[in-house]
């Protein structure tokens, strides 16, 4: 199949680019200078990377682009815009149309759905999972291992419009379902559970779940069940593996292992 | 005016696309292998039509891109991305930077609005309506005359993250009010009304109004008067009827005429 | 750095194109005709600007494309598409991936964020702030100095779907929180607060907060404390200025100066 690998010839591609081996960028991409490739990333077509800051536009003529580095075997699809200033780990992988600001440290591991968009001026762990159009403001901090679905927002402004910014905290495992909203400065909790269309305004406890608008306290994580067969399904780690590095051999196993 | 209508010279067409009459192809389109486009297809300028699957990352060698096949007089506005593997009817419409993955079967005269993400894995029947941003997770049904409004949710895992799949059914006629959210496996009933920013965890009785976080019934939508007539506003086939097959004669007409 | 400042090679331009001094146009950008940008404006890569509305479609014959006018010192960043037929006043500046649609009438020092949805038909005043993924339907009235932040939709069908439409009216220095529902007819008074996830069925009384689905009214806004110091944060007009004309002398002051 033509036009999917490789450099395409109408792809525009700045002096000061780094490329690894076996890199693919796709038509009518544009690659700003300072872009960093690791080896065997795909980009897709129509994507922009190093998307220079506001800076550009207030002096050009002292601004630099800072370095935009994207680990190795990244898979960057198709209409995705990455600014200038921000880090991504290895194995990224994202959908179609996420934005991605300065000053954003991602992990690795990474997949970030469809229509994301990532304000910048935050920190991603490894193995994150964002389903598609979840928006993560400034100041945000997401730890290891968290699963966000559509059309979550983090929040950071505690009475807009202010200068005060306070960024939402995820700790590891946590889950949070579809269009829930949770406000400035919040943090939820290693284990917990946010269910869909929730408005968090307190901090959530670990292994709890939370529901509603306001969100309250439900349940433990302990007492859910599968509608399936009824068995126990969190902490989710325990019965879910695909593509975590536990996939196949399972979670204490591979603990255990981590810690050997 | 220039520009607007034929195959445009920046478009790139791969050697396996097959383009009806009169068929129009904007600027800086990408049309890939295996893509069919029915006659009096106009397709936006930036969109990319067959994007392949996730297959050919993982086995560039033996992948071979399914057909997407677009039937007659479809407008697909710029910016839209549909993969490889799916089939749209005739008279498809849709807004700007639409995302419809594969093995999604949408039927006849459907439409669907801007930044509207159809996650694939679903079927959609004929004279359906999605306004802008609406999320269709997998293994979703939408039947024939559905209406959804903006930044609805058919979610499909109930206990998230899970290999657990269990898909939204929407009956013929329901109305989705926007930033809804339905939960996992939920059957959305026949003529019934979903009002705005409800949370939907329970299957919908045909003929009723739902609403809240979490939803209940209120009403039946037979007791839903116009704010601007106070008359008889649902079933809304019996008072609305643009772009529908019983425009101009009236559903009951039309139906009568279907059933000779 | 090269492929930012000036008309790229790349970019499409209609022959009757109106285009100020000092003006940018990225790589890939079309511009179709009609379209008169102001001087010392800024368009990024992969924008359509003047799209033509759907008359060109039914007959394209007679179709003449309306003007869309921007004016001077407009920023408009990459992935962006403005329909001919709006007026965008001067010092517009939007994020990536917005859409405004025709008959839209915005005034000066607007700020829209990525992805929002500006379905047209609309009149949004001087100095408004969206943030990201705000939708605004038709028949919405924004007046000067409104905030929304992201994923608020501004509703107009009271009965959806019908051909009644109601757009929303926000009051000057009016504040909508993130999700947050206004449905068809709402007018958001002078000086509100609209806390987030809110479903907001009745008008909102000025310089009131409220919250919830369905909202009902919480507070006064003169009771709202900072978290960080526990000092008075609304009416915001008086605590903060980024952007503003009374930025720097205070809003007193510089009231005090415009009625001079």
């Amino acid at each position: 199949m033509k036009n999917v690998f490789g450099i395409h010839p109408t792809a525009i591609i700045g002096d000061q680019v780094t490329i690894g081996s076996n890199v693919t960028i796709g038509a009518n991409t544009i690659v700003y200078d300072n872009v960093v490739l690791g080896d065997n990333t795909l980009v897709g077509a129509q994507c922009i990377l190093g998307e220079p800051g506001a800076g550009i536009y207030s002096d050009a003529s002292s601004y630099n682009n800072p370095p935009l580095v994207i680990g190795e075997g990244a898979l960057i699809r198709s209409g995705t815009i990455i600014y200038a200033g921000s880090e991504l780990g290895a194995k990224f992988e994202c959908g179609h149309r996420v934005t991605i600001r300065e000053k954003s440290r991602i992990g690795h591991h990474v997949r970030i759905g469809t229509l994301s968009d990532i304000q910048g001026h935050c920190e991603i762990g490894n193995y994150v999972r964002f389903h598609s159009n979840v928006h993560v403001g400034h100041q945000s901090i997401v730890r290891d291992y968290v699963w966000i679905f559509p059309y979550v927002v983090l929040t950071n402004d505690p009475h807009p419009p202010s200068e005060t910014l306070r960024g939402v905290t995820v700790e590891e495992f946590a889950v949070i379902a579809t269009m829930s909203v949770i406000l400035p400065g919040v943090t939820v909790g290693r284990d917990s559970l946010v269910g869909a269309s929730s408005m968090v305004r307190k901090d959530v406890e670990p292994e709890t779940v939370v529901a509603g608008n306001p969100a309250k306290a439900v349940a433990s994580i302990h007492d859910v069940k599968s509608k399936a067969d009824g068995s126990k399904v969190y902490p989710w780690r325990e019965t879910f593996d695909r593509g975590m590095p536990w996939q196949d051999i399972g979670y204490e196993s591979w603990l255990a292992g981590q810690r050997a």
